[in-house]
């Protein structure tokens, strides 16, 4: 059992948006912090845009940031739009799974239960919570740098 | 993010045995039961049988019983032996990973909360839990039916 890594990035990259509230995200500034490629992010934006969790604005200075408050976005928010299935078990999404236990089954409750608790956690933590240190986050992603390069590019 | 088809079944196994403690289970019985092959069975048995949940007894008659109570064997005893990988993100199982916010990262806390929310509920659900309401059990698994047949050929 594990979260995809689409699902990892798009939490970072919302953290990288959050911790960069002040001005729009590059991609290529984005994917140079977390040492990924662009188009692997362009994929991972994607249905965060349609969820409207990222907004993109195009142009010379473009670049993306969060398409709302990062103390409104809850890790739950995040997984429910980037991980595919949830499914514990094949009878989860499929009602004619071959078990016999299908209408009966204590296992398919009892693994309902300990999903819920997972995302009960997950929904408890926002990006924000995420990100609280900002000093210490904005250093480590090199967001300051960042801002120092484009001052002197000004 | 979801359970491998391993940790579904080999929960079933230990369903079906503690359903059938009165006598050994047979592979072939519990496969047919299941409608699923011997030699998935047989594979996903092995980790059972070496993390001493299952026990196996050989010969003609031999089969399958579990390797202590059910009620002693929880539902996290189970996916700690039959997951491969509980790994929320890269940095779970790999130091070196080149994510800036390894040494300072309260994404990685928050997941590991939320995994340890979803292991919690998993240990406080044992096998017995899962087929206390014995008499359902035994007849959606056809273990009455199977009963009768070997009644009827002794």
């Amino acid at each position: 059992m594990r979260l995809t890594r689409q699902t990892n990035y798009a939490i970072r990259i919302l953290m990288y948006c959050a911790a960069n509230s002040g001005r729009l995200s590059r991609i290529p500034e984005i994917a140079a912090s977390y040492s990924v490629s662009e188009l692997f992010l362009f994929k991972i934006l994607q249905p965060l845009v349609e969820a409207k969790l990222v907004e993109t604005v195009r142009g010379r200075n473009g670049g993306v940031r969060l398409g709302r408050a990062a103390a409104e976005i809850t890790l739950f928010d995040v997984v429910r739009v980037t991980e595919e299935s949830f499914a514990m078990a094949e009878c989860f999404e499929n009602d004619a799974v071959d078990c016999p236990l299908i209408d009966s089954c204590a296992l398919n409750a009892a693994l309902r239960k300990a999903l819920g608790a997972f995302f009960e956690v997950l929904e408890s933590y926002t990006i924000e919570d995420l990100v609280k240190d900002r000093t210490d986050v904005r250093l480590l992603l090199g967001i300051k740098d960042m801002e120092r390069q484009i001052a002197a590019a000004n």
